[in-house]
């Protein structure tokens, strides 16, 4: 049936986003959003467990990037280079036309606190993904813990500024300032 | 009524602890854990939204701790030093006859993916009160945010080691050492 349901896991998401901001989160149903993507609730558990999950439905492929640009960075560079690469790897996914889509993402969440819960959660999934790649590398355990949660951090914040359509930059260059302010912030702190 | 229910909270609290080890988390209902801490569902209510509050009834007296001591702090101390005496609050409010039951709710934790998402988001509220304080210190945004991750990331670290019962060493002192460890890891990225 899979040719008849084109980019069914991509109209689902966008139709989720579409009613959430509509109707809110808690008024929207699984039937409501496979209704609007025009494919059917089977269709919708094919690819999400549940309504909620459709907004995170990036975890797993953003952690493999991530994890995949620490393990391929150079071996010679530092565990905040490695981070650096795998910023830039996940960044370059985010192309320009997901930018409303980012806003409209990030809105959902800030209004449920079940949501904020579950995006706390992603974090620390991508942080982790980060910190074991990188320990993979030989980088000592507390070392990669707190570079990962920076990387994710640096990424959370330039995710956010991205988000504003006036903000007339790449979400690469964004992620890279936000890495050398918290690597400032660091080097303030230490 | 409240002096009918001397410790009604505590009491639940261990009720509810008790019978996720028991049965399991989600097998557990309020009406279960009201029985067995000999009290009512109304009880309950009065001091808990729903059974899974219940293990994360600490968070907002853990956040007023920790920022009331960072606001205490001298003036001349540094952020971390500040952290560090916000640790030493937090952690004197653990006795010893706590521990036990430190790690029957760590276990109660991490064996539910909606447990641990609930204690990924109280690790960033916690994180978000001790930023709030350095902020009003003076200390930029960023860099409170880093000190304030650290902190809580030294606290989380310490309390899991005090869950072990064969760790013969106060909280206060696992918190300082994890915290002293974080600070080398940090120098280390810098």
């Amino acid at each position: 049936m899979a040719r008849w349901e084109p980019n069914a896991r991509e109209r689902l998401v966008r139709a989720a986003i579409d009613l959430f901001a509509e109707q809110g989160y808690d008024a929207t149903t699984v039937t409501g959003i496979a209704e609007r993507a025009g494919l059917t609730k089977t269709t919708f558990f094919r690819h999400f467990p549940d309504k909620r999950e459709v907004l995170f439905a990036g975890q797993e492929l953003h952690s493999r990037t991530l994890a995949e640009a620490v393990a391929a960075a150079p071996a010679q560079a530092t565990p905040l280079e490695a981070v650096a690469a795998a910023l830039d790897a996940l960044a370059a996914t985010f192309t320009e036309d997901r930018r409303d889509f980012a806003a409209r993402l990030l809105a959902v969440i800030a209004a449920n606190d079940e949501l904020r819960e579950r995006a706390a959660f992603k974090h620390d999934q991508l942080a982790a993904a980060i910190a074991g790649a990188l320990r993979e590398r030989g980088t000592p355990g507390p070392a990669a813990g707190l570079a990962a949660e920076l990387g994710v951090r640096a990424f959370d914040d330039a995710f956010a500024r991205w988000s504003d359509p006036s903000v007339a930059r790449t979400l690469t260059d964004l992620a890279r300032e936000a890495l050398d302010e918290l690597r400032a912030a660091l080097a303030a702190l230490g």
